[in-house]
């Protein structure tokens, strides 16, 4: 039991530190200090630094599950549902004032070299790529779609956007880049 | 002129290893060994691994100027200079096997704190941009852009989603990533 209170505010911790410092911009110890708990004790629940890195991107994917779901309200147009997806992506890094980015991109520059992060970040890339493609899906058969391309393909190019835009928001600290997308995106793709 | 051979080789040197390593995954004798000189002599040249990360940064954007030269060439139509663009920095990323990604792209996920590297980089952006946009100028008098909206609206966007793009087919150590990028921009925002 009291091993398990440890474990959920560490991996807390993690995310928050991975967050802010990245991967490589932070220590174990960095972790345990955020998250009150003695350093000894991380080894108790985590082999590795690369071990609760990839629990805190299931935590930061997980966390996400409500923006997600704005994708799979069918009785909402479908191209109202992107927007507000997008706009709930856009309201949580605003939120936390540019300095944060997005973990999944963040970790996409940075652990492409680590097999087990990689392979998770592919997965969830794809996760999210097939619950664009449904809901763009819906938008061509309604005749909502501009160009004639496989809603796979204009999926995977809208998140890459995304992500794209949130380093740019990071860069220059300002909403700018995210506007941008917002405004390109949906007079672009979608009528 | 002892210290000016030492120099150049230090800096083709980190930018080769940031690009591999990132800023926080190398250190300056990780840079060092690389250039083939003993560490003590980097703090002869550079005050820090910040301050060579600055020149490095600045080496990858004048090796660039090849690729971005291809955007003002105006005996060619502007559609097919933004497609020759981005299809030479497709070939660039596909040639390091996907390795390096984009140094532009990985400052911008790691370096957002870093106040010099971030200003550079928001140049850098904007520098870009305005090529972009002055080629998108040219397709809009031409009547070839498709979407209603500022030029620079578009040039942004473009510069934003071709960094997400990069990072994704590092995450998948393929090119669908970058030929989505040239299929979605090309369908939807130029005729």
């Amino acid at each position: 039991m009291a091993r398990h209170s440890v474990r959920e505010p560490l991996i807390d911790a993690a995310l928050e530190t991975l967050q802010l410092s990245g991967f490589n911009g932070c220590a174990v110890q960095d972790i345990t200090q955020a998250a009150g708990v003695p350093k000894g004790s991380f080894y108790n629940h985590f082999e590795s630094k690369e071990a609760i890195a990839l629990m805190a991107l299931e935590r930061f994917w997980e966390l996400g599950a409500e923006r997600r779901s704005l994708l799979s309200d069918t009785t909402i147009d479908p191209v109202v549902r992107l927007q507000k997806h997008f706009k709930a992506l856009s309201d949580a890094v605003i939120a936390q004032e540019f300095r944060k980015g997005c973990l999944i991109g963040n970790f996409s520059s940075e652990m492409a070299k680590n097999s087990d992060i990689r392979t998770r970040l592919a997965t969830i890339y794809t996760q999210w790529g097939k619950a664009i493609a449904s809901c763009v899906k819906e938008a061509s058969a309604a005749k909502r779609v501009i160009p004639r391309l496989p809603a796979e393909t204009i999926a995977n190019f809208l998140i890459n956007a995304w992500e794209g835009s949130v380093l740019r928001a990071k860069v220059e600290q300002d909403r700018a880049a995210l506007d941008q997308f917002n405004q390109a995106v949906f007079a672009s793709f979608f009528t």
